[in-house]
């Protein structure tokens, strides 16, 4: 580490002893972070997708309808387990929650998870478009990195990874029903594909849940090539 | 936050009460911004696109002919509503003010924009080959993110988004007149395209007009992949 | 050269005289930089790929199943020739090393290589599909960058790129025998791909091993394009 | 712009002042950062392509067979008309001068040229597979980005770009002939492409030169495309 890098680091860490929100992966810091990267990848462009993440007791949500690439530490809402504001914005801007919560909350509320992110990535879209209820793959390495949220343990190499599709709706917290739904038709999923629109991903931590969006990305824009070549999916005589 | 950007961070702001130029959104230092992300987009290569945007009643405007990615802030033109320059840019460069000035005004004039984006993304041209007078396209949530002009209420999920082609001209200004006459016929677009060339795309603000024209370069490029696996633009049977 | 970074510099190069692990190109550094670059190519995303670096008798092996780009320094194993880990990551967290080990180590032992890198670019995944047991590709001038491991010399325009496939196992460590085994049967090979998962890539140093990798996925990714527009990948009758 | 960014620019202003060689645009700045700008595009990944730009009566040109992404300032050759090294690189590395340099000096020669760029994109090579003897495309914007050699003068929207393509040799130094001879019965060309290669681009300024290779490769790029989705790249019937 070079000298002014590791100057930096020993103020940050001194700092953050002191302010813990100061922490460059506490979630004010974290979802901006992810908001940025997100936004870079096409997943979060035109103030679409969003993150949430749960620290101890709280959850931290971004605001709706604005540029996810331009979010500041201090215009992240707080919120308890009842879907209370129990901290505002500490800004002048008005801003108002996203309106995912509500969905963030299923994976919250029903899967105890500690971290649910939401994308409008173009390849959810059109593998919403290829498939009828699930998209389905199995024999890729990168299934490995998707965790069975029954048995809690990593999909293995032969597993078929299945992502149930929902119907948009209007207004995104039309969705709240038949996600939770689908959910509970699903009990192994740490995802939900909402048809023409993205998806949602959960996992226990932020770690897992962007490791689990990262891999179902992967294998949507991959499967989706393998169309255009007339590879098949789910592939029965693989050694 | 650490410790050495908060500092950058509290120098700046207590520099942008002195001198509301060194504000990191202030068109001099916003339009740099903006122009090496549309670069970076592929919008903006080769010299290609422009951005303009309104503050108080000055409007400011990037020179023509430069490396879009390299523009400084003091390199700004600055016109008042009668496409007067008011300020030049403060540098020994000679810069000439962007060829898309009229274009823009088109927007200010008739629609009271705040700004107005010029892009030659590659997703324009292929669109306006495969389309004749319109791209039209709807039940994809990404559309929510488009301002009807009329109305000034954001589409929804299941209204057509209309985009109008105009046809290229061997000079950008005289598009002038073709676009002007084309927002008359579409008074609820927010956008035209220029075959073979590119797009103009307008706003209230230059956040939204930012969001829109990555909503509708997100549709453009969704639309030609569709195309190429057979899907529909404007599906009849969506639930 | 600007000042500031001048300075940064200057004491950059002093301390890496009195601390040799502060150099940037020391594996505690290359490592975390590689990985971050690989990852924004999108070959190592949820925690998959891995980098290897041999200085000196020692070995650097990252850790296992962590977000790839936010790896630290402090957070790399070192291991001597027999496999045994002689310096610990020094962190609390909780670090596996790689899962890659047995493998790296098979370029080590046959190959006297001075790094190894795993990518899992999908661009291997798809050429794994399209080809039988080995992909081959000959007059593109990007075959140049690669290095015969027999002969040590670069290959030519002419020469046909030949790179073995090899079947996938349910558990990574599983592959360390059938890759050996190939590697004994490709001794001019510098790389091994692994069907539905991804590549190993070798040579005497790590620039040459990152050339390596940067010419083999783009002569994949071009490959895979020359398929969809109907072009050869061996042609017979060139000038 | 802010307070620590001014200061550095102040800083670095004054040194310029004492050090032409530490302005940013300097060649022994500029290359450096170019050849980074290339390596994100995929232009110049595995050692590949280079950049040779000449101010006053000195042509710098880059090194050969290294990550052209790390390059330093003090990496670059310095050579006279007459093709001799008149400045080593001011480092301890064994370093050799690009293998394209008589490439070069055909443009400074036969042209009179400020810069002369070569890329090994991807859109390159299979554009010289797609297409017999030359590259022709007529009717999109960005053409007008091209200036005609001839002329001096930028093509118009209605003119067809041609860019002439040579075959390749199995040392680059042997394209020196062929591509001169090019370049005579192209005069009005500022590019060559090398099949199966990649492509030269040259131009009277740094600046003229970067947005001819933009504007060629965005077009090689598009017509890939448009050749996929069956649209014609030399239309009849354009209005």
């Amino acid at each position: 580490m070079d000298t002014l890098t590791h100057l930096s680091h020993t103020l940050r860490e001194a700092m953050s002893d002191i302010v813990p929100e100061s922490h460059p992966e506490h979630p004010f810091n974290l979802i901006p972070e992810l908001c940025r990267k997100f936004y870079d990848l096409g997943w979060a462009t035109g103030t679409g997708g969003g993150i949430s993440i749960k620290m101890g007791e709280n959850y931290y949500i971004a605001p709706s309808g604005v540029q996810k690439e331009r979010i500041k530490p201090n215009e992240i809402f707080v919120l308890n387990a009842s879907q209370d504001v129990v901290e505002e914005p500490r800004t002048e801007k008005q801003l108002k929650i996203s309106e995912c919560t509500p969905l963030f909350f299923n994976a919250y509320r029903m899967r105890g998870a500690g971290a649910c992110l939401h994308t409008h990535s173009a390849n959810c879209v059109l593998i919403s478009l290829l498939c009828d209820r699930e998209f389905r793959i199995s024999h890729i390495e990168m299934i490995k990195g998707i965790i069975n949220n029954e048995t809690k343990k990593a999909l293995g190499f032969r597993d078929t990874l299945v992502i149930p599709i929902i119907e948009n709706t209007d207004f995104e917290r039309d969705l709240t029903a038949s996600m939770a739904e689908c959910m509970e038709r699903y009990p192994e999923s740490c995802a939900v594909l909402v048809r023409r629109h993205g998806m949602y991903v959960w996992s226990d931590t932020w770690q897992k849940a962007k490791g689990a969006v990262e891999c179902i990305d992967y294998l949507m824009g991959l499967a989706i090539r393998m169309r255009t070549l007339g590879l098949e999916w789910e592939p029965k005589d693989v050694k």
